[in-house]
């Protein structure tokens, strides 16, 4: 029933992936697949936008933001309890104390929450507050947390690696579907290039080439894809456009006093302005996007 | 008077270059360059988009895509006829014949043409059949080419480098305003990075990029950015989401049958298709596109 | 005592990283570190190197192949017991078995063994087979598996991601550090460029780098770096050349049988002989390395 | 009869190219091209060093480095008389007046020279006043330039594009030499990869692969292959370890003066330095290299 999404993206030639995709294939299921979390699908004609600052920093911090992103349309908070820092000395999260704050601002604002899970030994404590285990980038292939979160029953948002193919990507999904967990979606979130004006490179490219491989939902976070809150409208429409199912953006009440990627963060008052965008856009390409809490 | 493009794009905090741009730097015209090229204005509202086949192949080749592409809504017929392959034991153009075929297309359906020029010895021959002088990729740093193409009075459209920084893009076109040519576009057509399963990369990130450090009308290149037909839709409506001024799109009328870049190339019915679906995203985005022939 | 390694690589400016290191860095320990496995010290004149094959596959595989590295010169044998593989498909490692036969072929040559470990909950088990403990490239980022090995008392060998800048590489060492194990070693296996000629593209560049920046030793492997086994004694000469303290060297006495990485896997009559030009180029810069078992 | 090259560089299975190479193929002349140059062969037992400024600055700068480079035992002078540069506000050279001091230090030292042409309309003058002319990097893919070398009767050293495969490197090599100029060397020069802490990313593993795929000498840069003068040494080093019949090395009399390039400038005494340690390691691998003027 994702005939929006198919419609969007012509079919190619077949392409032969070795050894081959036994789940996440795109023919094992050609409709395409929907997901249901907390009463949001995800895959269908709505594209879904999860928004939060990256980090979880105070109970203040992520219950306003959680209320900013809601009233803006978003259906699911983000927010990172564990962090993945690349030097030991930076913040690196509130651990199972941020995990208890956004359990607090689903039960206040209502929506489901996504958070990252680091070590396969926390899966069943992010479980207890979180409706998404998201495995970051760098972990993509961390085959053993794979196999893990497979056994769970939890959805999964599954990033792509900063430098892994699109055929490492879909590798990395199978081995969780392979454990028997089916309630998967992938997440590109931009790519390493030589280019130093950006963070990272969005790749667009990744979105039709996903689409025909798998039948797996597929959402864009271009706030790390590019780095700068300056550039993430322009990419965030252009995902909805090129056929995405759902964003991640990162928002902040107060991004210049970030603990993590301040630069990348919108504030409410552009996240707002940004959805308004999104909806027309969404509108343009046969599907539907909240611009505002219901 | 490119108030719209400027809305699309939120300015951040100022960007520095080294040694700074004097003619290409946004500040030099912040309210953005619409170039006027037979009568059809670059930069401005209305997202022109040019398309053709890769090489001009034969006469009949040649008017009859002209012709398909007008119909379909293209202002600026895009056809090579001297053509830049890696391997010189590969089809290389029919040179000055070419043009004269191109020249011919332009007479019959009133579109303007672009096409390359790779040789700072072929610039006044290839000024006499058309209206815009395309640099290519690997060209971007032909700079006895660029000082050349900069004392011309014919409009530029200047390619990305394949793995060209945004900054060295911006110094390349910088080397063609120093000498006096200020009609010139800028063309992201795809970067080389690590994956296989498509040809480059299209590069989106470049679009709000450019638009904050430059003035200069942004075109992007989804054909050669993606290599696969069936790709070309997705990115296409993307790089308009993203604030692009114009596409390049490769139109062939039968691309099994093309001597160069059939698998990147759309047939006739479905660039049709895609126009109109271009159409209703540039509608929401505040711009116009037209999709079909007045 | 590493006057040899300092002598070849000239110091230039100080180089900032950020934010700093306060156990990797260089001025830590500017004679630079040796470290002793087994009374093998790495680190020292003496180039150290180990080798074996990608995966253990039998006890008749192990037990010759390490007979014939031993005979060669190699001081260490390397072996996977726990393969980190991109399907879920393919071979994924004998696990506790493979690690019982290497213990069995050191017990019979005497060499010490290096076989990575992929998950932190097997750190006790490997730590009990093994005398270094290998992380993988692509867990170079998992920081929950690098600060329990900083916990543990074991050597460790860090491979760099196959995209990591430096800088994230010696964050990485940095946490393992920082957890007060500081018995590292740091390993460049190839980065990940356009190139599809080889499999991965050596980094020689890092390292002097590496030496510069910090005291740790220097291992490179040229077989993933290369993934042709014929292109192997070309980068191995030229990362003994380039200053590295030891290599890594896939070896198996059938390749063309290997479960895994066969094509960059030496045979051991080759590899003989490449241990022989090895001699010639570590005395050419004023180092040694053995050639047969004394 | 280059029977030490081919001794270094083992031989693997066929490779195919697409199109096939006619000329530059190593099946096309399987024991190796040897070029002569002023008596100097490239190609043959004895490694050769190309020393000099990044570019020609003054009649006492080219003059005292030439005399310099030729005491440590360079055999070819180095040195940009017309420069490429990112911006046209940079140092563009001093053009034919840079030619001519070459000449007067080539008259003054018998040293060869090597210098860049970039545009065919200058071929003929630096002809006039070089023994070599170098295409440089960014114009590997300029096929109206090669082309017109093609047709010159003077040898060619065709650096590398910074993101070009080896397959479009070798298909460069071959407009050259279909063109019927066979007097020509190729250069590996660094590559362009995520890496910020170098400039480029020396790709050693380009000189097995170029030694299988042609017959044609291969020559190494590692001035820009690393960005930084105490990179140099050891990056030189392993060159010549893995196989390079040549080096391109900047030598600056005062490096922080020069006009360009300076941070990758060897000073002189250094350079001495570390001629002698290459003609250690040239020995090592059964070739020698000049180390002092005879």
């Amino acid at each position: 029933m994702n005939a929006v999404t198919d419609h969007l993206t012509d079919r190619g030639p077949a392409i032969s992936i070795n050894p081959p995709l036994r789940f996440a294939d795109r023919e094992a299921r050609p409709e395409g697949t929907v997901l249901a979390v907390r009463g949001i699908w995800i895959g269908g004609p709505e594209v879904i936008v999860m928004a939060g600052p990256c980090a979880v920093e105070s109970e203040e911090q992520i219950l306003s933001t959680a209320e900013a992103v809601k009233q803006a349309g978003a259906r699911i908070l983000r927010g990172g309890a564990y962090k993945p820092r690349t030097s030991p000395y930076t913040f690196l999260g509130l651990r199972e104390e941020g995990l208890k704050l956004l359990a607090r601002a689903r039960d206040e604002t209502g929506l489901a929450v996504v958070t990252e899970v680091m070590d396969a030994r926390h899966i069943d404590t992010v479980a207890r507050y979180a409706d998404i285990l998201q495995i970051g980038s760098r972990n993509m292939q961390n085959f053993t947390l794979l196999e893990e979160v497979g056994k769970s029953r939890m959805p999964v948002l599954l990033k792509r690696g900063m430098s892994a193919t699109i055929e490492e990507f879909l590798q990395a999904a199978e081995y969780v579907m392979k454990g028997g967990n089916h309630e998967l979606m992938l997440c590109e979130r931009g790519i390493r290039t030589f280019e130093t004006s950006t963070r990272y490179t969005m790749d667009l490219n990744a979105v039709p080439v996903l689409k025909r491989y798998t039948h797996l939902p597929v959402i864009v976070d271009p706030s790390h894809g590019t780095g700068h809150w300056w550039m993430v409208p322009a990419l965030a429409r252009a995902a909805v456009a090129a056929g995405a199912d759902g964003l991640l953006v990162e928002v902040h009440q107060k991004p210049e006093e970030a603990l993590s990627d301040g630069p990348q963060s919108l504030a409410p008052a552009k996240f707002q302005v940004l959805m308004r965008e999104l909806g027309a856009v969404a509108g343009a390409v046969g599907r539907n996007l909240r611009t505002q809490s219901p």
